[in-house]
């Protein structure tokens, strides 16, 4: 052994740790990119063994040792760094080695049969693989909760966005019912008065979209150097933050789906490009949780990206990019097909004002499920009755219903608040940047990002996991997490 | 722990460690076909990781104490699994953790500047580097030397290719040496007198020729459930049994480098595709060494691909394809084109007849930078001198000398040799599959390789590594290694 102190042990430990993630998280990208289908038995085989081989490391005894040896210097990087840390060796030894492989196992077989089962709209299909998938979860949170000091479902939040209790977001998803039962028939009713908005016609050739998107997410700040864009069956963002990647789908008749598919997907890029290059690999240099992963990408697409200042950039260039009728990439027109506010079944193609009802919905759902409030086999009744509630819709099936989202079959359970609680977030971070930086939108009309950019590499992408979810905002914006600034967006973007 | 024995215990760590190397692999194939370049180095710590997670895994003490504990109980596959695991246990604690992280580190750096070395033809560039490389290379060979019982350098070759020894290369290659010397004038010779071959006039559209190329390696028997064909600046092939990887590069001009580097990748993915699935992940349901799995390659392009069966049918299959005048897709005229020796500097581009040149030169000079009889400064001189004495002429600068190929700033040494054992593996065990199944070449010219194929499976691929290279060979053809079949094959091909 090396005469190091115990904190540098910790940190190569840790180093070593995050990258054992770096390599799951390119084959996870590979998985859903390139992967033949004949490859995906021993894909999960291999993540699961990464998270086998990254949970020994992190429970090895000697973590505690160096923990209990590492002290607390006064940097305050280096002591959230320590705090990270025993937070992960805590969350990793409560649960047993058995589980975590267990779960890997579960979650990737599940995740198969339910590709099948959303096809075929047959709960009953993946009904027994997500019953085993919940008991490992409700068994994973159980084993959590007194090493945390939290509820089961809390510790599962926690995972997802440190620092968020159901109890904040209760209240904060309730205050949110309530504006939406009056905002949403007002934002309806208005939009009913205006000209119903006129779609570009296509076709789009795929190449000339996929040409475009890579200029469009250059343009937001993104350094090819270090990213690939691709193609995938669902959007999604992955890899390092050396090397990011980013991928959408492209169909011919329209190109709506994969620009602001892409400019979202560059929102979570630039946020991995901007973590603190000092403390990569650590805890401390990592993204601030799911829910600020979120509004990172939120902020570029629906804050900036969808605003009238930056549509009257980007329409003359789609319209250069694709010709035709130039009518239909008239901002004001743009504004009116992408900014429409309907009541539908999947939340992916929700609009930001019916989103946050789609993940209530889920919030309520999977915290039944984890104390066993809910029965498996009740969920597509519970999801139809909690859909018409919040927004008086029914689907017409499960694949419209609870079969649409990957994560609960996946494993991923206090998840979903995290992009609503980032939408919030977004809202919150986009108001404080107006104010500091007087340019933001003047550059937006140019389709240039960097002012606003700039703001957020200084107080969120810089920071990155220093701070927890409220206290960055608070460091950011003065406050922690209020929502009203996204009711006072929406108000301003629908109702006035 | 469970209540296993000592040989399941084994089983499983075994399976372990080959899931540890597919990450390794399939993250490799990324490095060479998907990543953007800025994510070069934290690469090169993913596999330093998952290596050093590998080594940690065989050497724990607790592998020793099962090894010594599993008995043999007269199972052949499970005997000789059990050997392979002591020899690869043996192999791993020879090394030190730090040191095959160190090579790991150090290959990666030295293989980033010999690219730009290449580029630029500056051996100074790249030769500090390559002296660190060699120096640690020595380093583990000194190590694994008395572990193994065998020299320094064996001990390199028998990581490559299990049971070959340089005392028995030594005289199969100064065989060869011989009858180059004669066969190659006369080769040339003959060939003088024959019409020039014409060249197929292009351009040829890169997307023409990816499908043409994917329809002809799914024609040889490549199920694409279990594989992709992508492009990468050098073709290679990776992955794992269940999801192989092949590439190639395409240029317009010319559709022969891409149609023939399939041709080859597909053969090593036949292999890989073809292994005992009852035995995956464990060491003797692997590949059985680097030479056999080049003459599998070399098997399917160099005797079955280019022979005057195939080509009878591969060309109305490409006039089919790029149209334009038939007469340089004659079958005849293929052949001429397709089988050319020539001198020439660089090894991939090399005929079959001078490549072995190639591998004894530099099967030559690296027993000498291993043992210390040359100095890394004085390798281009004695390459330049080497390359003159084996076939009369000299590189007009590194670039086309000894900066071409790859391999020894990876660190790979006791690699080259597997090339030209294969070529002449490959002649022999065409020679046996032809005695064995007469309709092989009537097949062969309706472009059915399956005849051949399921010799191979059963002869070679679904053997895996139970038998080494020359006990294989014994069971596959009644011989150990016979280079007169090889010379058999090449006298029938250009000299009669």
């Amino acid at each position: 052994m090396r005469n190091t102190s115990a904190y540098e042990r910790l940190v190569d430990r840790f180093s070593r740790l995050a990258t054992i993630g770096e390599c799951a998280s390119m084959l996870g990208w590979d998985a859903a990119a390139m992967m033949p289908e004949g490859g995906g038995a021993a894909r999960g085989d291999q993540l699961a063994v990464l998270a086998g081989l990254a949970h020994a490391q992190l429970t090895a005894t000697e973590t505690a040792n160096e923990l209990a040896a590492a002290e607390a210097e006064g940097d305050p990087w280096k002591e959230a760094n320590l705090s990270l840390m025993r937070q992960a060796y805590v969350r990793a030894t409560a649960l047993p080695a058995d589980l975590v492989e267990a779960q890997a196992r579960a979650n990737s077989a599940c995740e198969k049969v339910w590709r099948e089962a959303r096809k075929a709209s047959d709960f009953a299909m993946v009904r027994p693989h997500l019953e085993e998938v919940v008991r490992l979860v409700r068994q994973s949170a159980d084993a959590l909760a007194p090493a945390l000091g939290l509820s089961p479902y809390d510790a599962l939040m926690d995972g997802n966005q440190r620092g968020v209790r159901a109890a904040d977001v209760a209240p904060v998803f309730a205050a949110y019912e309530a504006f939406l039962a009056k905002a949403l028939p007002e934002a309806e009713e208005r939009q009913a008065r205006n000209p119903a908005p006129v779609r570009p016609s296509g076709p789009f050739p795929v190449e000339a979209q996929e040409a475009l998107c890579r200029r469009l997410s250059e343009r937001l700040g993104l350094d090819f150097a270090h990213a690939r864009l691709d193609r995938s069956a669902h959007p999604f963002s992955g890899g390092t933050p050396t090397d990011v990647r980013i991928t959408t789908r492209y169909v011919e008749s329209d190109f709506t789906q994969a620009v602001l598919a892409v400019v979202h997907e560059t929102g979570h890029a630039l946020y991995e490009r901007g973590l603190p290059a000092a403390y990569a690999r650590q805890p401390v240099g990592e993204a601030a949780g799911m829910g600020i992963h979120e509004s990172q990408s939120l902020i570029v697409e629906m804050q900036a990206c969808r605003s009238d200042a930056f549509l009257s950039w980007l329409g003359p260039e789609l319209h250069a990019t694709f010709g035709g009728d130039p009518a239909p990439y008239e901002p004001a027109n743009l504004g009116r097909l992408w900014r429409r506010v309907e009541r539908s079944f999947i939340r992916v193609d929700a609009d930001e004002m019916t989103y946050p009802a789609h993940v209530i919905l889920r919030f309520r759902l999977e915290q039944a499920l984890v104390s066993g409030d809910l029965a498996v086999a009740d969920l597509p009744g519970a999801w139809n009755d909690g859909l018409k509630a919040l927004l008086g819709i029914v689907p017409p099936d499960d694949a419209r219903g609870c079969l649409q989202d990957i994560h609960w079959y996946d494993g991923a359970f206090g998840y979903f608040p995290s992009y609503t609680l980032g939408a919030m977030a977004a809202a919150q971070l986009m108001k404080a940047a107006r104010l500091a930086v007087p340019t933001l939108d003047t550059a937006l009309a140019r389709g240039d990002l960097s002012p606003l950019l700039g703001w957020l590499r200084a107080n969120v992408h810089g920071q990155g996991s220093r701070l927890g979810f409220n206290d960055l905002l608070r460091a950011a914006t003065g406050k922690s997490l209020d929502p009203v600034d996204f009711q006072g967006h929406l108000t301003a973007r629908y109702l006035s």
